[in-house]
């Protein structure tokens, strides 16, 4: 049975991102470390058409969370800073459901990956993505304030954090916000990369 | 060669204590999943001059901390704090030198501990004890404003994370008040402990 999870990249500090999150710099300012690390993978530049980069234990950590999902839950922040950057061959080759106020038709893109604009809360986003993710995972793509609406409606099975060495300061950190809502976690796995730590948490129900 | 250390217990949203530290509640409120979990090692309990705890890699990983620190370094707070917890047999072992404004004479105790009062700086007290530590290494043993002190002051080498997989949500948290000094870090070892993942960082020095 295919399960709710995040996978996230996140600094020692606790920041999934930078300041001031734009079209221009969808990762914010000051949060480079996260996104050049990632970049440097070969898992990860493979989806996104690229050749080259690492072949390491980070870079098969990284293609196991793609192999593993079946279906993307993101925010509507997000979409619409990532968007212009996907362009018509987005990385994802999955349905993506986009948590939004404004309903708007389906977009279907090349490789696999469509657009479904949700404008129900996290709960129906996560169901209607359950229902088309197959045998694989539904993952919480981001940003920030959706990882957070997911964690306090109870809906996320496992978190998966991707440690990086660096210290950002500023930005958004990713467990603000949950109040008493905040999950309890079991750990499960901590696993050694060459550049970052992944750090895997089951979320325990009450 | 020596290096100076801070090997510190932290929850996975960055807390190294809980709200409201006092003589009462040394670790804060809200923050007792930290401290439960080493008082359940085995390595902890013998420092204490207690029997039992689990002889797991968790407890490895604290005996060989304590193994291997020569001499400590700890904030007024932490020591006024823990003074009477600690008794006439504190669990250090080594010299310990506490930063404060008001000079004291030198206490010392039973089975190796004494503390000396330091009223001049963070680094005048790390001098002081890397002169006594021999081989062994200078721990910064906390709280979090003197652990932030010595980043911000770029004495120390090496940090070690004892990540707890509970999330606290307020308190005291690790990286706070570091501003533009925050240190640039290099991963050395990633750990999977029972209980907690044991993050070691390089602090790379400008």
């Amino acid at each position: 049975m295919a399960i709710v999870t995040a996978d996230l990249m996140v600094s020692l500090d606790g920041f999934m991102a930078g300041t001031d999150v734009s079209v221009s710099k969808p990762g914010g300012e000051g949060a480079d470390a996260l996104h050049e690390w990632i970049a440097s993978l070969a898992s990860w530049r493979e989806r996104q058409g690229l050749s080259g980069g690492s072949r390491d234990r980070d870079s098969e950590v990284i293609g196991d969370w793609f192999d593993a999902t079946g279906a993307v839950v993101m925010g509507r922040m997000m979409y619409d800073t990532g968007e212009a950057h996907w362009g018509e061959d987005p990385p994802f080759r999955t349905p993506v459901f986009v948590l939004t106020h404004r309903p708007r038709p389906t977009l279907v893109k090349q490789g696999g990956t469509s657009f479904t604009f949700v404008t129900e809360d996290i709960r129906d986003a996560v169901e209607r993505a359950r229902a088309v993710a197959g045998d694989g995972n539904v993952d919480i793509a981001g940003g920030a304030d959706t990882v957070q609406q997911a964690l306090r409606a109870g809906v996320v099975d496992q978190l998966r954090l991707h440690v990086l060495p660096v210290l950002i300061g500023a930005g958004l950190r990713l467990f603000d916000n949950l109040g008493a809502d905040r999950p309890r976690l079991e750990q499960v796995g901590v696993a050694e990369g060459a550049g970052a730590a992944h750090l895997t948490y089951r979320v325990v129900r009450p």
